[in-house]
């Protein structure tokens, strides 16, 4: 299906330009380049991609040398400022011509279909709302999803780190969002949705979540919706899409990082405590090696920046050339689908049956949030 | 140090009374009796120990016969109504003389120092509130900590699912009522004390975290505080109790749960995939049965209710005997030590300097829960 606006899927002649922040993350274009590469290489044969490289030539161009496929579709878009992973984000922002600066523009301008950055989170952010807009007029930040590898394969959870607080519209929000970018990505057509829950009878939880549960149950607003969900549902597959506040969602995904961390040096310690154990461990490392795979963050690395007018992906700043490269394949698969329309009109729809409240720090049962970037759990830090 | 209120720590000399709702959970006194015949083991060289087994004679007396060193200290205080793992609340608090309603009445009428249930959660929090009281006014219903595994060794994690929301007074209180605990049960001095946040910075995270930072760092209230912690600090052992709002707690206690669960599962999994796994596996066995003991929740049974006047411990519905047995010492722990006092004391503090909202549902900020057994996370289920 092919829509009409300005946003529409491609097809696999069409070029499609993605924006990159060569500069942003802890190794800049010496890992940035060749994760652009190795996602030219897994994508090429779906699609006409075409790369803009912004930063700083000097350092790109070598990189990009020993890429030559890389280098017949790229366009490295010099500049000699960068943000500092470190920087604090009320000061980068006043910093136009910056790699991240000029990386949002081109999506703005349309030069680009998305742009991917392994830079500094809250800079990332605060950059992209005041460049690009946010689609729905109650959404304060970007809601941020990650991937999150379940018994079913990868799962999707958001908001897991932009927004402190939520009430029903917002969750209903992420929850359009939520569908239309798994579906993107994933390529499930109807993704089941949960909404995270201490229980999964309709009384549990607070009203805002109760709130929510109701409104999808009847309305639906399109969506495949099963119910409450809880924290090892995130674990079990048994939905898709897991809806929860930034404050609930951030403390989850560091909670199931903590967890797989502490596991994994147990498990170095038991391997190590006896001769046997350690032969052990040498016979099995093969299948360990499988199995760490499947629960490395690299793996899920790419967590969109949701409900802003244009596609900006956040990359892990630590991230090495494939984490960097499962990014940009996040990036193109969701510039080569309708995942922007879909979010326009299931969002159109919302705001028609059930108009947002103007003042959301006003709402009913919201936490107040002083500080403009108080909710910001992820900057400069990794997203997922 | 002894102190000269009817909750005294108790000497070694001192008979010190545990009541047991011995028909309480999956297994009853099959599992409760030899559970508590452990316990007594470990503990009985260090307190003189009695117990007033509540429940079916007829059951409860041919587990007791096969041990003799309990049938010696134990009374068994018979009645043949018991409460069903799926019965509401509502229904289940009407039914005087059940175990469970003998158990905690034994606590109020001061013949027993604690009772022990792995009985429904939902029945035991409603009978306890109902029969002992809660200490602070503020406070709706009891706070649930957990024993959770950390590099460090056992932390103590609260609220993991009792009350929906909380101010900032009631995270306070959940501090002072968690450090006690913690003290009392692992013998930590001075516990270092963290509130779980989106960041470290005093910026992040909503109005309520905000202000119990801002006032445990000012005031103090006696305690060791640390300041905001995130989801993967529950493991790291930087703080000895982690304090947050029931909602929060509950999803990463079950998130935590979910993580070990499916890495178990793929562990299983790349144990299986090949011949020399499967051998490896076979000499890493004993390494790796260790390490299972480390994470196994029954190691960490035992989950108190905190802010009753009394001491109430859930244990799991599923507990076997052992895990039962540490439940058993926790409420041991607890009983013979200043715990009650420590409390009572720092509350009276507490509310001296900061009187608390008289209604909480109105508080700013808080999420309304209008069902009265909204906020109860962990009803027929286990606690941690």
């Amino acid at each position: 299906m092919t829509s009409k606006s300005d946003t529409i899927a491609t097809t696999s002649n069409e070029k499609l330009v993605i924006a990159i922040d060569a500069m942003g993350g802890d190794h800049g274009p010496r890992v940035t380049v060749p994760g652009v590469a190795q996602a030219l290489k897994r994508e090429a044969g779906t699609h006409n991609l075409h790369f803009l490289l912004h930063g700083d030539e000097a350092q790109i161009r070598p990189e990009l040398e020993r890429h030559p496929e890389l280098k017949a579709v790229a366009t490295i878009v010099h500049t000699d400022q960068s943000i500092a992973m470190d920087e604090k984000p009320a000061q980068a922002i006043r910093r136009k011509g910056t790699s991240l600066f000029n990386a949002i523009t081109s999506v703005k301008t349309k030069e680009a279909r998305a742009i991917v950055s392994a830079g500094n989170t809250g800079a990332l952010m605060a950059m992209s709302r005041m460049i690009l807009k946010m689609v729905a007029e109650d959404l304060e930040r970007p809601a941020i999803a990650c991937g999150w590898p379940n018994s079913g394969g990868m799962g999707t959870v958001l908001d897991v780190g932009a927004n402190v607080t939520s009430d029903a519209h917002q969750l209903i929000e992420f929850a359009i969002m939520g569908a239309a970018f798994h579906r993107a990505v994933r390529g499930v057509q109807n993704p089941k949705i949960g909404i995270l829950n201490v229980g999964s009878e309709d009384v549990k939880g607070h009203e805002e979540v109760r709130e929510a549960h109701r409104l999808l149950r009847e309305g639906g607003f399109g969506l495949n919706y099963y119910g409450f969900v809880e924290g090892d549902d995130l674990f079990s597959g048994k939905v898709d899409v897991v809806v929860t506040d930034g404050f609930t969602g951030n403390i989850a995904l560091k909670t199931a990082e903590g967890a797989a961390r502490f596991i994994k040096s147990l498990l170095r310690d038991a391997f190590k405590s006896s001769p046997f154990a350690m032969f052990g461990a040498l016979l099995a490392s093969s299948a360990l090696k499988v199995m760490a795979k499947r629960v490395d963050p690299g793996a899920s690395n790419g967590g969109p920046l949701l409900g802003l007018k244009g596609i900006v992906i956040k990359s892990h700043g630590g991230a090495e050339a494939w984490a960097f490269s499962n990014a940009v394949s996040v990036a193109v698969s969701l510039a080569a689908s309708s995942y922007e329309d879909d979010i326009k009109t299931a969002l159109a729809h919302l705001s028609e049956a059930m108009p947002p409240v103007p003042d959301p720090a006003s709402a009913t049962g919201k936490h107040k949030v002083v500080a403009p970037e108080a909710g910001l759990a992820v900057e400069g830090t990794k997203v997922s």
